[in-house]
C-alpha cells in the first residue's frame, strides 16, 4: 500500500492537527465519564472545563497559521486520495467557524446550555411553554445559520450537510416519498395479520440486572468484544465513544423489565463501536479516524441491531444461553422470542419504535424542523402539529407534550436537521445487507453459527477501513455500487414480516 | 467573610487560568481513567493526548501576556492574603519554567517517558545495569535543574523546594537527627518485647475480594464517604485525584490476602479525598484549590491511615463489622486485630513499612539522593550503597536489587526530592493529633463511636479550608502553633507502643 501521507503541508497540517485530536479525545472521556462514573456534584467544574476546551479546540481550528496552512495545502495538484480525505473534512470543520459569525456561535452554545436543563424539567412536568421561548430562539439562531452557510434551494439543506455531507431536502424528500405508502401498506398487513402486532407478554417480565449484564457480555464476546480495545458500562442513554482507534466505549441501560431494550442497546452501539476499531491504523491522531457522517455510522449500528440482532438466525442462536441464563424466558420459545424481538406497534415513543414504524417518527420530524426552518410554521403551533401528525401517520395520538413534541433532546441541543441520518442508517443497513448477501450467501448461516469474523472483514473492507476519507455520497456508491436506494429496505421488510 | 478576590489584576489572572485549569482538569481524568477503565491498548493515543495537554498547559502558562498580567497583578501593593495566595502560586509554577532552558525539560520529559518502562522491566528482571544509563542522566539532568533554580546551601534544596515549598536540606537532616536514634530505641525495644514484633498469621489469610469491597466501602461510608463527590475504584498501585472541590476519587487495591494492604489504602487516600474536598469553595477554578504541599497532604492520609485508622479505638469500633464480614477473622479477637494492623518488622519493601520503620526507608532514599546530586556518589555505587545502608538502619540486606535500588518508580519519573515529604508527612500527621487532643479532648471515645464530624470540621477549618493560599511552613504555623517538631512523632509512637 502506498504510504498514505506524504505531501509535505499535509504532513505539516496533521503534525499541528495532532493537539486538536488531542483536545477531543480528552473531551471525549470527559463526556464519557460524565455520563457513567462522575459523581453527581462534579457537574459545575465538568461543564466549565468542558466549554473551556471546546473554545481551545475551535481556537487552534481557526488560528491564522493553521488555516493558513490548510489553505496552502489546498492549492496542492497532487495529493493522493488520503490527503485530499484530510483536507476535505479539516475545509469542513474550518468552513463552520469561518462562515459563522463568533457571536452567533456564542448565542448558540449558551442558549442550548440553559435549553437542555429547561428541555428536562419541561418533560417532566409536561409544560412546553417553558421551553417555548427557547425553542424560537434556537431555531431563529438555526435559520441564520443556514443563512450564513449557505444552500442551493432550501435553508435546511445547510443544516442536513453538518451531519450528512452533501445531503438536501430534496433527497430526503425522495426517500420519503418512496417508503411512506410502502411502510404503511406493510404496517397496516402486519397488523391484520395479527402475528408481529399487538403487545408481547414479555415486554412486561422484570429480569435480574446483574444476569442481564451477564448476557449482554456473552453477547458481546460472541460478536467479537475485545477487551483490549472495548469497554461496556451503564449510563441512562447509551452511547458509544470513541477514545481513538484502539479505544472505543459503548454504554447500556438496565431498566428492570422488556430485556429487550437492554439487549439491542447493546448490539446497537456494538456496531458503532466496531466502525471506529476498524479504520486504517495510519488515520490515527488524524481527522480520518472517524465515520464520514451520522447517517453511515448509523448504518452500522443498526445493521448489527436489526439485520442481525433481530434476524431469526441470530435468536436461534442465542435461544439456549437465554434460556438459561434469564428465568423470564422459561414458558417461551425460540418462536416467541423471535416474535418478542419483532413485534410491531405503533407507538408515541420513538426510541422504542420497532423497524417499521421508527421512520414514522422520523418523518414527523423533518417534517416540522423543514417548515420551521422556512418559517412557514410556528414554534407555538408546534405541539399541536405534532399530535395531528403523529396521529396522521401512526394512528394514536399523544396525550400529553411529555410523550409528545417534548420526548427527545435534539432540539434542546441545537441539533436541527439530525433527525433524518437515523432512516438514512436505517436504509443503509438493508443496502449493507442486500451487498453481504451477494459476497456471503451462507451470510444467516454463519449468523446461526454466531460466526462474524467474515461479516466483520467484510464491513472493514468495504465500510470501515476508510474512515472519512470519502465523502458519504461517494463512500456509499464505491463501496456499495450505487447510490443509497431504498428499494433494499422495503424488500427487507417485506421478505421479514410476509 | 470578604470576598477573596477582588483586585482587577488578580481578577483577570483567575479568568485567564480557568483555561490552565481545564487542561489540568482533563488531564486528571485522563490519569485516573489510565489506571483504571481505559482498555489496555489505548495506552498508545493516551500517552499523545497527555503529553500534549501537558505541553499546552505549559504554553499558556508561559504565554507571554498571561506572564506579564502576573507580573503587574505582582506590582500592586494592597493585596489581600487571598490574591496573595494566588500570585505566590502562579509565580512559583512559571519561575520554574521561566528558569529552565526549554530544551533542558524536553530532555527531561523524554528520558522518563522512557525510564518508566526501563525500570519496569529491570524491576521485574532484577537487571539495574539497564537501568543505570537511564538514572545517570536524570540524576544528570535534575543537577542541572538544581544549578538554574538556585539554592543557598545546597543543590538538593532547589529540588525539595519543588514537592516542598521552602524545605532544605538542613531541615530534613535536622529531622531526621532527632528521630533517628529514638525511632531505633523504640525498634529495639518492640522487638525485645516480642508484643508487635515478628510476623501475624492474618498476613498470610487470602480474603474474598468482593467481601473486602464490601468492607471498605463500609468503612469509608463511617468516614463520610459522600458518594455526590467521591468515588472509590481499583488500581494496582493506589492513588488519590481530585476533579476538583466537588469531586474527589480513590482508588484501592485487593492482593488477595493480607486484608489490611487493602483496608489501608482506603482509609489513607481518603485523607487525602477528604483535604481536597474541603477547600473554601471560593477557590473553585484557581491554583488555590489544591494543598499546598506534597508532605501536608500526606499529614492528612497519615492522620487518617496510622493515627485514627491503627487506632486501639478504630480498631475496636471495626471489628464487629469486620468479625461478621471477613471470615480470616473467625478465629481472632480485637486483640488480635491491634496487633495485626500494628505490627512492626524490619522489612525490605518501603510501601509494607509499620509505622516505625517507615522513615528509615525515606532515610536512606534522602541520604542517596543528596549525595548523587551533589555528585559525591555515582549511580554505578548505588545498588551496593543501598544496600549497605539499609542493613545499617534496618539490620536487614535486600538479596536482590528488585527489591533494594529498584523497588520504587519514583527516580525513573525523575522525582528527586520527593521522597523526604512522606517523612514530613508523618511527622505531621502526629503533630496534628497533639494539637486535636488538645481542642477535643474525647477525640479517641469519639473514634470509638466512629464519629467523625467533629475531627474533620477541625481538619477543615485549621488546614483544608486554606487550599494552597499559604506556604507550607506558614500553615504548619498558623494553624498548629509552632513549626514542625519530630517531638510528636516520637511521643505518639512511645505512647502506643509502651
Amino acid at each position: 500500500m502506498e504510504k498514505p501521507f506524504q505531501n509535505k503541508f499535509v504532513l505539516e497540517v496533521l503534525e499541528r492537527y495532532k493537539v486538536i485530536w488531542s483536545i477531543e479525545h480528552a473531551m471525549a472521556l470527559l463526556s464519557w465519564d460524565s455520563e457513567t462514573y462522575m459523581p453527581e456534584d462534579g457537574v459545575e467544574e465538568r461543564s466549565v472545563a468542558f466549554s473551556q476546551l471546546d473554545l481551545l479546540k475551535q481556537k487552534f481550528l481557526t488560528e491564522e497559521n493553521f488555516m493558513k496552512l490548510v489553505d496552502r495545502a489546498n492549492e496542492e495538484g497532487d495529493l493522493n486520495e488520503y490527503e485530499k480525505g484530510v483536507l476535505r473534512v479539516l475545509n469542513r470543520e474550518i468552513r463552520v467557524y469561518r462562515l459563522l459569525p463568533p457571536r452567533l456561535v456564542e448565542e448558540l452554545a449558551k442558549i442550548t446550555q440553559e435549553a437542555k436543563i429547561v428541555w428536562r424539567n419541561a418533560r417532566i412536568n409536561n409544560n412546553f411553554q417553558v421551553f417555548q421561548p427557547f425553542l424560537e430562539k434556537i431555531f431563529s439562531l438555526s435559520r441564520e445559520c443556514a443563512d450564513y452557510l449557505g444552500y442551493k434551494e432550501h435553508p435546511y439543506d445547510a443544516l442536513l450537510d453538518l451531519y450528512e455531507e452533501g445531503l438536501t431536502s430534496k433527497d430526503v424528500s425522495q426517500i420519503f416519498d418512496s417508503i411512506k405508502n410502502r411502510l404503511k401498506i406493510i404496517l397496516d398487513k402486519i397488523q391484520s395479520e395479527k402475528v408481529f402486532s399487538g403487545k408481547h407478554s414479555l415486554e412486561e417480565l422484570e429480569y435480574d440486572k446483574k444476569v442481564m449484564e451477564k448476557v449482554n457480555f456473552w453477547v458481546a464476546e460472541k460478536l467479537g468484544y475485545d477487551k483490549k480495545r472495548f469497554r461496556i458500562d451503564v449510563s441512562a442513554h447509551p452511547f458509544t465513544i470513541h477514545m481513538g482507534i484502539k479505544d472505543a466505549r459503548i454504554t447500556t441501560r438496565y431498566e428492570g423489565k422488556d430485556f429487550k431494550a437492554s439487549l439491542f442497546s447493546t448490539i446497537h452501539e456494538y456496531g458503532h463501536a466496531l466502525y471506529g476499531l476498524q479504520h486504517n491504523e495510519a488515520f490515527i491522531f488524524t481527522p480520518l479516524a472517524n465515520g464520514p457522517s451520522l447517517g453511515l455510522h448509523e448504518s452500522q449500528s443498526r445493521f448489527w441491531e436489526n439485520v442481525i440482532g433481530r434476524s431469526r438466525a441470530f435468536c436461534a442462536a442465542i435461544y439456549p444461553f437465554l434460556k438459561e441464563n434469564l428465568n423470564v424466558l422459561e414458558n417461551y420459545s425460540i418462536e416467541d422470542l423471535y416474535r418478542y424481538f419483532n413485534i410491531v406497534r405503533p407507538t408515541l415513543i420513538r426510541v422504542d419504535a420497532d423497524e417499521v414504524t421508527y421512520n414514522f417518527h422520523i418523518l414527523v420530524r423533518y417534517n416540522l424542523e423543514k417548515s420551521l426552518i422556512k418559517g412557514e410554521v410556528k414554534v407555538n403551533e408546534l405541539p399541536t402539529l405534532w399530535n395531528n401528525m403523529v396521529e396522521e401517520t401512526l394512528g394514536i395520538r399523544p396525550k400529553t407534550d411529555s410523550e409528545g413534541v417534548l420526548q427527545d433532546i435534539h432540539w434542546s441541543l441545537g441539533s436541527i436537521g439530525y433527525f433524518p441520518t437515523y432512516t438514512i442508517g436505517t436504509i443503509l443497513s438493508a443496502q449493507v445487507r442486500h451487498n453481504i448477501l451477494q459476497d456471503i450467501p451462507d451470510f444467516y448461516e454463519k449468523i446461526s453459527r454466531l460466526e462474524f469474523g467474515e461479516v466483520k472483514e467484510w464491513l472493514r473492507h468495504k465500510i470501515h477501513y476508510w474512515g472519512a476519507m470519502y465523502p458519504p455520497k461517494e463512500l456509499i456508491k464505491r463501496m456499495l455500487g450505487e447510490d443509497i436506494n431504498p428499494e433494499y429496505f422495503i424488500k427487507y421488510l417485506e421478505e421479514k414480516y410476509f
